[in-house]
């Protein structure tokens, strides 16, 4: 568990992508996100107070959060000085850096010295058990992609938020490094020992109210052949009884993957439904959360218009339209 | 690499089952079988010599391999004394045993000052790469089961041996603990972090001559809860051109998951080659190794007609009948 609120480290960025860990927060915790801490030539610019370390302390923040990628897997004195100050004064310090803060001996020493804790969320901080395939108490919706890295996470956390500002029983659950930071827990499921996967989605899922909905964020994808195996644990270990097929109907060859086409909504629902079903006999497809961030207004409506159509279930990007009518089927279910 | 050939190490097996690990050594690989090494009490026996450390040293024997398992997860002192006493004499240790002996400070160090080395078989060895789904040269057959513990080590091993002996160009490839130790190498991929087990898959079974055969041992069902995402890794990884259907007809519920039936061969089928489909569109199932170990010799041969003729493919059980008739058909593909 991440204490929040958060001071948001964006460090020399050198563009706005660079921090996208820290615009997450900013988007979907903004009130856990007191403020920013920039360095000198940063080019990030959250439109949210700068603040420095003694000054967010006093404000109340418990954790400076690494919210911006290193170049080169490298992490800069000039960045673990502000990493060293902020422990010295009281934070504990989050990061989703590869590199991982605890294996630097000077932070982990003063992390120590001062009492606080350093949450390197790359790496679980915890053993899990094997998975048991137990039907679980409570429902779960989780969202499966034609793709890594195309929209699984924020249409989740979507749902959350609409689920949530209509007071439903809901909970975020956290499966990315992002995700994690955003939310101050959860698994980061490509981080554990394959034995554990769906064991650790399992733990991450329990028992819970007959009304409650667990979002859990997807990750990779069934047709992806480098993270197959990490999707398939998810959906046997968050056992879902409503799916959210995630695509980007502008995207046609697999990220990282040469030769490798999106498959179609049709093959994903297909392919989903049977594997989830092993586990969840009930389980559906509720809607479709289109990434149109590569279409206009008009590509996007008549893209969204025809997927639901096609497919019989709401489609809509998260981002532009929302998540309600998604949220509807989801909760007509 | 663990160095071959082999002295045994049975310890105090209390029954011949808790030697199963030396006996796989011995069945598949009796050229690597030097010698026994039993200690006071034991029970199990391989009918090979049992021969002291230093007469299997002298004898050319390179590993003690620890072939039994531990009863609570625990390694007695009698069994570190002898085990200290192999490192002192010049053998290399190897393991599969849960509780790795390279924690173990006595034997560590006896390890150190010896020049010896000591293979945790469960623990990897090395880093991989992440899977990139790349088409290789050769040919790949995986075994793939309605189960866990159904029988899929044991028919790679076959069809591998079957191969060999008509001096096909082939290699069995070891994914757990016991095929490790049988074949000397190999990947525990579900001891793999999770980001990386289809990239482990295709570092274990690289380009190859068109006419070479990887035998890959399969591991866990892709409709058991607790393991499926590790054999979709297999088949997204090994990127099979066959498949082998492994299923135990006496067998009615998963193993460890309550109220879970066994799928049917059918079943298996359709799911296994629409996902290996995904990364080898040419994949076939080329046989069905029954493990028939529950049933007489009448109802071993009658299941495998009436499979056979069910699926349109040899039904043999590599033990009972041998892998004669599925190498024909995998040769024939």
């Amino acid at each position: 568990m991440i204490k929040q609120p958060y001071l948001l480290f964006l460090g020399d960025a050198p563009d706005a992508l660079a921090a996208k860990v820290a615009q997450g927060v900013k988007t979907w915790r903004p009130e856990h996100a007191l403020g920013q801490y920039r360095m000198e030539g940063c080019k990030a610019d959250l439109r949210i107070g700068d603040l420095g370390i003694r000054e967010a302390r006093e404000a109340g923040a418990k954790t400076m959060v690494v919210g911006v990628a290193n170049r080169g897997g490298v992490v800069p004195d000039s960045w673990k000085r502000v990493l060293r100050e902020a422990l010295e004064e009281g934070l504990d310090l989050a990061s989703g850096l590869h590199t991982h803060l605890n294996d630097d001996a000077a932070l982990a020493a003063a992390a120590k010295a001062n009492g606080r804790a350093i949450h390197d969320v790359r790496r679980p901080d915890r053993s899990y058990p094997i998975g048991t395939g137990r039907t679980r108490a409570g429902k779960r919706c989780l969202t499966v992609g034609t793709d890594v890295s195309i929209g699984k996470m924020y249409a989740s956390l979507a749902l959350a938020k609409e689920l949530a500002d209509r007071g439903c029983n809901c909970d975020f659950r956290a499966t990315g490094q992002t995700g994690i930071l955003i939310e101050g827990s959860g698994v980061p499921v490509d981080a554990v020992v394959a034995d554990f996967m769906s064991g650790a989605v399992e733990w991450l899922t329990p028992d819970n109210a007959e009304d409650h909905w667990d979002l859990i964020e997807g990750q990779g994808s069934l047709f992806h052949a480098s993270y197959s195996g990490i999707t398939l644990a998810l959906i046997h270990g968050g056992s879902p009884d409503a799916l959210v097929l995630c695509h980007d109907p502008a995207r046609h060859e697999m990220r990282g993957l040469q030769g490798y086409p999106l498959p179609s909504l049709e093959e994903l629902r297909g392919l989903a439904l049977k594997v989830a079903r092993i586990v969840n006999p009930a389980c559906e497809v509720v809607g479709i959360a289109v990434n149109s961030s590569g279409l206009d207004e008009d590509e996007a409506r008549s893209y969204c218009e025809e997927a639901e159509a096609r497919m019989g279930v709401p489609a809509q990007d998260p981002i532009r339209h929302g998540a309600g009518r998604i949220a509807d089927s989801l909760l007509a279910l």
